[in-house]
């Protein structure tokens, strides 16, 4: 039984990588398409999204066939119910990932990153796509010395995002309420994909280490 | 032992309904605030806060002790994994009417309200707080009549919603970027703030109805 229920986690964690490669993915392209104004690549993360959406769903049921079948506890049971809420954060940066690419296809053939705030965007873009990939490299690896980088790289989205505000509110703005509007969307999107990624590092760190007193989710 | 599941499960629905009611008062108190300026009003939103979080901690905690305890299949289980994720939801709603508050803080002594969209931004609070109203209603009766209430009033919130972005973005607008940013944020909270709960109606009808087919996430 010990040994089944091991064979399962290691699915769960297979799956979860997976998804995060999805992600990983989809938040590159997204970045992309938004800098360039590429819609068809914007297109491409919007359908792509249906298959991160569909694994999500497959790992939520199979999460659940094991509670169903294996009855784990104690810290065992909590490494099934924290799959299942990776799940959903993960779930979440995809559709984030989608909303950046919206974005872009909303205002083609216009720019949709507002003028004076390419760079920050960027930047913001880069960010995500570094902690998507090494939250990959967590799930994957278990190596818990990767969440701090997690930590670092969520600080430097956060004062990105700040200074977004700084600037569309500072007295040397001169973009139009549209790109206003974007502004506001694009970095709200970037700094929440930012948040899930950050709260999915802390509950592999929790499992790992045993301790999850901190998370008080877990 | 069926009986102490059952047991469990009235705790469980009964805490999930101590924890809408929260929101409820939260989402009326933050759009109260939001309406008026009214900066004492919004501290108590922010300061309350903790306590949804906290009681969605503790119910967390034990529908995991239940899943341990009582090791539910099929049905039962489904249920005590739908709780974890409304319990999810609900605390999201509860963050949204502080991010609602926020703004309000973030302004005073300025209105957080944009000028021209004062009657938009009223009517969008109202149908958050009938909703989370319902929500409550629907949680403690499980009347799954009331889940067609809410999607009717999620509906004329996604219009709400649509119709800030048409007036920002139209030839008319006149309002500074703070209005614009301000304007934006407050709409995607509440559009957010309908969502959850729409997703936490369709939970518990598909539990009601034992149809979970068309909702995948259950």
């Amino acid at each position: 039984m010990r040994e089944v229920f091991h064979q399962s986690l290691e699915d769960v964690q297979g799956r979860l990588v997976e998804i995060a490669e999805l992600v990983a993915v989809a938040i590159e392209k997204a970045t992309q398409a938004f800098g360039t104004s590429d819609v068809s690549l914007a297109e491409e993360v919007i359908e792509a999204d249906a298959i991160i959406d569909e694994k999500a769903v497959a790992l939520d049921e199979l999460a659940i066939e094991i509670l169903a079948r294996q009855q784990p506890v104690a810290r065992d049971l909590r490494i099934v119910v924290s799959a299942l809420r990776m799940s959903a954060s993960l779930e979440r940066m995809g559709d984030i990932a989608e909303h950046i690419a919206q974005l872009t296809r909303y205002r083609f053939p216009e720019r949709a990153i507002p003028k004076g705030l390419k760079s920050t965007f960027t930047a913001m873009g880069q960010l995500d796509v570094e902690m998507a990939k090494k939250l990959t490299q967590l799930l994957s690896t278990q190596d818990v010395t990767i969440a701090e980088d997690l930590r670092n790289l969520d600080d430097k989205l956060d004062e990105l995002h700040v200074s977004v505000f700084e600037k569309v509110l500072g007295e040397n703005w001169q973009g139009e309420a549209m790109a206003t509007v974007d502004a506001t969307l694009a970095s709200r999107y970037h700094e929440r994909f930012g948040d899930h990624a950050e709260s999915v590092a802390k509950k592999v760190v929790y499992l790992a280490t045993g301790d999850w007193s901190a998370d008080p989710e877990l």
